[in-house]
């Protein structure tokens, strides 16, 4: 028996397949930040075009799919959008502060960069 | 003037050039994590050959000056020795809170492995 999933979801990760690693790479690239920063301050699900990355639209993609690969963000297709939201609960059980600490420390930065 | 500095003076980023994507690429990676873990268990310097990695000595070199050069760890020649510490004040000074989400976050993985 193989469970039925619709042919346009998404890959991700369960909660036990998730790895610090892999998480702390999603989190190294400036644009990946800024997107997880933007649904942090969304604090709901974001389509990919309310993100604006100066990068073309195929780098965006690939930006976006790490982070859903690495288990940072969900993606799911809501008629024709394909809406964006953080895993809080997911990063929260598994690397408890690691989210809040990265989402303040790069608020830091972004301060201190235009001061 | 220049300022007088031993040849064998290795590089290290001031404060202020720390970034976070950089520290979260550094972080990245299970030896790398492993380093900067055994550094916190010690609570003091380590002589490089006193952190056993499974990987060949170039390997092992190379995850130490990634590490340095990103800020997290600061490297000095004592007599013929190259010890390493954490830079935790400049870690927590820039992002507080981050090093010890990251060390706990990998010591709750590890015990998952070996569940």
């Amino acid at each position: 028996m193989s469970t039925v999933t619709s042919p346009r979801a998404l890959d991700h990760p369960a909660r036990d397949e998730i790895r610090l690693e892999t998480v702390l790479h999603a989190l190294s690239d400036p644009m990946r930040l800024r997107v997880v920063c933007e649904l942090d301050q969304a604090g709901a699900e974001l389509n990919c075009s309310d993100i604006e990355l100066p990068v073309s639209k195929s780098t965006t993609t690939h930006h976006f799919r790490v982070l859903r690969e690495s288990g940072v963000i969900q993606q799911v297709y809501r008629g024709t959008a394909k809406m964006n939201g953080l895993r809080r609960d997911d990063m929260e059980a598994l690397f408890p502060g690691l989210l809040q600490s990265v989402l303040g420390s790069a608020t830091r930065q972004e301060q201190r960069d235009q001061a």
